[in-house]
């Protein structure tokens, strides 16, 4: 069976495998405090240029989200969020549940604009609302868009602006980066912190959150540590990156998904499939007659993303790094056929 | 100055004044334990017909509704609430402070239906999603709206086939009682737990909780206890509420206030004035040329509801049990002026 | 039946009461923002000779606690408090239920020392440790003892050798000013933040939260209003404080509680009664046969302590500013036969 | 150097990474809905004899008592648990991030016997103290020593006659079940929930959570994925688990490491060295005089436990699956040096 359901399907990469069965006998410290990810640490901060950043590896992106954005805000403070976001529809309420409230931002691509965050600050100014303070955004987005530069440097001029914090969830980081045209550099000079994902991009597990701005740094640690967030044996993380991190396998494996995604989405175009967003990265949201989508239930592994009106479904279609081209080219001829 | 700001501006009803300096020397258990409480209970059990139903006296509404909806909730579980609700807009995000996320529901009058509920359930199924498991409502609404019977017993079946709680903020359940058709005794029918509003109708400070289904009323002290909500001379809460509840005359300061509300908007609506809502209880929302909300700022006191488009601004106008009838000519006859 | 159960039996002083019905009928703003307020938070300022601290009235002591120690402190921060403080035992884990772990430190008088917070803090030092950073004292004890001047100023200098935040639990502050050498201006020079206790002195209800440290300050209200602690016709709380702060009334109801306190353990030393702490305020707690003790329940309202070997029990006798000196004689007399 | 600082220090058994391995490459479920967890969550439970229970598989050991407390617990309800817990002393206070309160009850030995259970939950029966719930025990203990079936039985019963909850810390019930006489089986009997540790015997990372009583069992997935704590590749919990509960290897491991502490520990009895708590599994606790403790420490990994008086202190030693016969061996020369 094709699969299309997530880029988290297989274990890791043969790279980041090999590395993992290259240390196994290492004895190391316990807690990320090992060498292993010390290095790790360096070749990502020389990458990002941020060499006053701090690094903290995590096993998942909830986990991630949730420990770095209660330990930067205040009890009242609030987080702005597309209505599309992570947080506010897949981490059953992971951020409330810490105790600060998520501002849904309707957003008709998953994208945020400054507008949009000039407008929510506005709202919330009494003492009876919460106090924006931080601003959530994914790159690549839950439906597949990507911000560019530009658009990043936008919010960040607002946040500067509103005296509000920019974290970017990266839990497709490398899709972002090999579509678009910000760099690991642009995120270390842009946002106060983000993370870089590895388990949708050839890791096990893993996700590097890079802490731009110093006063968010201290006491990191023990917010992880209170929240069940370090690993025992941290260098497991410190390992795989190191391992990601060599030879640009990072941004190459995260360019093969997007290339499949591209091929895909031009098959779909070319059968007259229209698509919910924009085809910008290794997410595609066709829209298909429900008869058709139905069939290709049996057929095709993937998820609904929603009913729509007109007996019409849009399904969610993703690409992975081992995606085989075999599988789109299948996956197109199979629609070839049913939409006849 | 003519003042129609809010309905919790003054004191007490001299009758809960007197009821309080009668008693003031009486010394008594502390923190509600006490025999004036226990009659205040059983007068609203017997008004509520609810023989069976708890009773717990707290200071505000922001507390109840937060110590409430904390102990009614398992930790992923989440309220369904309208977007104008109290808890959505007022109250800095105490919901979600004790860990539970608020689905903000679109609601033109203020008022939840019960297809409103359903869909949102019906939204919220997957282990990524939060839960939805209690329904918040307002009677009065924060618009000014109020549900009727039919409404609330249509609430009440959607609950039960969901398996949902229904909990009505009832901070001007009196004006929702005067103004519409459901008293007492249907509250305590068709709710789960319900507020009888003290502080907006009469008294210096107090709502009356009733935990009608049993199954909610186990550990509610130790939960207003940990949430600071207990009183330590509760006594004064039993006092007042069994002060405003003697002779009807809970029911006849919020029919008061209607009424001149009433009076109110009739003349508005001479004067060709607009409502942005419908004109149901003590709560009126006109809308204003711009130009004529500033001139009567030095004038009047009131709250601005929002700025609308066209040079327009709807602003709030509350009557209370104790506004005068030559406040609300006054207004009018200002306005009458001011439009010319 | 004479009582001596605790300190807030009855209602408020008459000054205080007739303030609040002299003001009833006054409309102002809510919330606290009202002149009544600003001019008892300026009577409190000056006593305190604080100038630059901020004022915030709140409701109760429990609240007050909560409210101020989650403000100030990080998620994983902690305090430091004797295993007999209010905090640890007798408000269901308010402050851990906002996140905060409270270390118990063992104490034989209530009492904190420098070497106390010294030993903790050097404790809890490690990353799997929670960082203790606020030191809760109150004064007086919950076990009537006093901390005097010098024993203050040592607890302050401990805690900036260490970083910590010094919070004084005023609760019975009048009390112990009172018993002790430290005033209202001395609280002012050495706290980060403490409470001037209202419902045990006097008022209906009320605390006085007063932040020295303007670090600590901002954004407190919206802490408040999330936590449920802001009381909506806050001017009570202003009326209440202002008159009980005129002419020295909120020290002399004190001293007269403290007095016949005295007089009650002078009287008890004569019978020969041990006392289980050292009388230094208006709180005695006599070591009593379990015989007398439970024949004294008929006559005398009390709370019982402890358990003690030897079928002993220690219970509590509180004094307050309306105890009536014939109850201490009364009492006294009733225990010498007892004892006979 | 020989390392007994830890019991992960290492990677995974060469059994469990050659089953990591193996599956790499077949895509699965996310999230552990995939058949490799099922097929394990078999495994475990034909083990424990229970086949109502419920598995769930963690990432760590703090990650899983959090989570995992946090759900059976009321907002009031407490936790009690032995001085020395892993939750009381080493998670950064991560039950008390999620509201809860913990008794550290005082134990010599690391264990909780019925006794200290009743008198705790006799100690907190007021509406003003937290209400104790669960019992929180670990076995082994972080002290090194062993509950044997009857102890657990015991347990049992008073959590039984008291209405709490009987919860296990199982990070080392590997050790525990080859030193003691209780088996899987006796778990599933005897404890309403029960961790399986896998990190610190063989995995790279895992802790299967047992969840016998079916009361507790709803909304669990939810609770975990709220906390940050369902894997997105959830299969490589499985993967493990199914490889060391082959063939007897789990408590074979566990088996392993226990003979060579014991060896350690009759060595260090000849050497006439104390130990602080009785040599009972794979954590050892001598007394050294600082002298030698502080000349270890250039050629031997180990922890300080606690500076005891008259210049010894208390190191832990910890022997795991993979310590060589020859590291122990030579440890026991050098302080047989050492002390001469």
């Amino acid at each position: 069976m094709f699969s299309f359901r997530n880029d988290y399907s297989t274990g890791a990469h043969p790279a980041v495998l090999d590395a993992l069965c290259r240390t196994n006998g290492e004895r190391t410290e316990g807690y990320g405090l090992d060498l292993l990810c010390r290095q790790a640490e360096e070749e990502l901060l020389e990458l990002c240029r941020a060499p006053g950043a701090a690094v903290h590896f995590l096993v998942g992106g909830t986990q991630a989200n949730k420990v770095t954005i209660a330990a930067l805000l205040r009890p009242y403070e609030a987080v702005l969020a597309a209505h599309t976001a992570h947080i506010c529809c897949h981490e059953t309420g992971a951020v409330e549940h810490n105790g600060h409230k998520v501002l849904h931002l309707p957003s008709p691509d998953g994208k945020l604009t400054a507008d949009m965050v000039r407008a929510a600050a506005a709202a919330h100014t009494g003492e009876y609302t919460v106090a924006p303070r931080l601003v959530y955004i994914s790159n690549t987005t839950e439906v597949g868009t990507v911000y560019r530069r530009a658009e990043l440097a936008a919010l960040r001029r607002v946040c500067d602006e509103l005296d509000l914090l920019l974290y970017c969830d990266g839990a497709r980081l490398g899709s972002a980066m090999a579509a678009g045209d910000a760099s690991f550099a642009d995120y270390g000079a842009l946002c106060d912190a983000f993370t870089v994902g590895g388990t949708k991009n050839g890791l096990l597990f893993g996700e590097a959150l890079v802490i731009v701005n110093p006063a968010l740094q201290p006491g990191f640690r023990r917010c992880m540590k209170q929240q069940g967030a370090i690993l025992a044996k941290g260098r497991l993380l410190g390992v795989q990156f190191s391992a990601i991190l060599q030879d640009g396998l990072y941004l190459s494996l995260a360019a093969q998904a997007n290339r499949l995604a591209r091929r895909l989405a031009e098959g779909l175009e070319d059968l007259g499939v229209p698509l919910l967003f924009p085809a910008q990265s290794n997410q595609l949201f066709p829209v298909l007659p429900d008869s058709v989508a139905e069939a290709l239930e049996g057929e095709v592994s993937f998820e609904l993303q929603e009913r729509l009106e007109g007996s019409r479904s849009c399904i969610r279609l993703v690409t992975a790094w081992d995606t085989a081209q075999e599988e789109v080219d299948g996956l197109l001829a199979l629609l070839g056929r049913l939409l006849q």
